[in-house]
């Protein structure tokens, strides 16, 4: 069930509504301009809700500043099979002053004053339903 | 951000609320009385609603049958910090006739007939609000 697999694989994998979060993973992200920003390192799932809380950019130094990490509300990703990888709604100069943490950073995942400045950065409803 | 790290790792995948993908990945699971199932396999995520369908349990060729497939509804997993893996509320009996698939077979994931057989054999609510 890894992300680049052959066609069974894919369909294991995904359906119109449903995709595995290995497969999420490793899927690049592009901004609105059509920049390559960066890929999925991980996602972030809420516990007790059972909400997708947020899919983890990873910014492989592209900007040259060593790999970052931006919490990108779930909602913000949108498949574009054409890019074959999500697009954000927004630009790469934009995305470079979103929140983000470092390697050794412990964002305060569930910590909902931190987790509110990232839902409106992104301008996007927080994920539990505030 | 693997699922077996030290302290650190262990803090940038895990609050008391939220958890990654990839830490749930490669969790034991046990049954109530305490037999060990198999371990998480993936998470599968529903695109537009934004919640965690199943987390799939893999059979690792213990019942002697090859490796078999138990999407769990999201629900059903209690973290027990005594065994270190997710306890889910039946027992090894009662998972053996709960809706499977084999490696090569492509689930219905998002069907939602296919999928209210699965929430009605672990008595869990449908995770799209049904």
């Amino acid at each position: 069930m890894s992300a680049q697999g052959g066609h069974a694989v894919e369909k294991l994998d995904e359906t119109a509504n449903v995709i595995s979060a290995s497969k999420v993973t490793g899927t690049s992200v592009y901004s609105t301009d059509g920049d390559l920003l960066g890929e999925i390192n991980d996602v972030m799932l809420d516990k007790r809700s059972g909400k997708i809380a947020y899919a983890v950019l990873s910014f492989g130094g592209l900007l040259g500043i060593g790999e970052r990490y931006h919490p990108l509300p779930w909602a913000t990703l949108k498949y574009d099979t054409r890019q074959g990888g999500y697009v954000v709604g927004l630009t790469l100069e934009r995305l470079q002053g979103a929140p983000t943490f470092g390697a050794g950073e412990h964002p305060a995942w569930g910590d909902r004053a931190y987790e509110a400045r990232i839902h409106d950065y992104y301008k996007t409803a927080p994920y539990w339903g505030a």
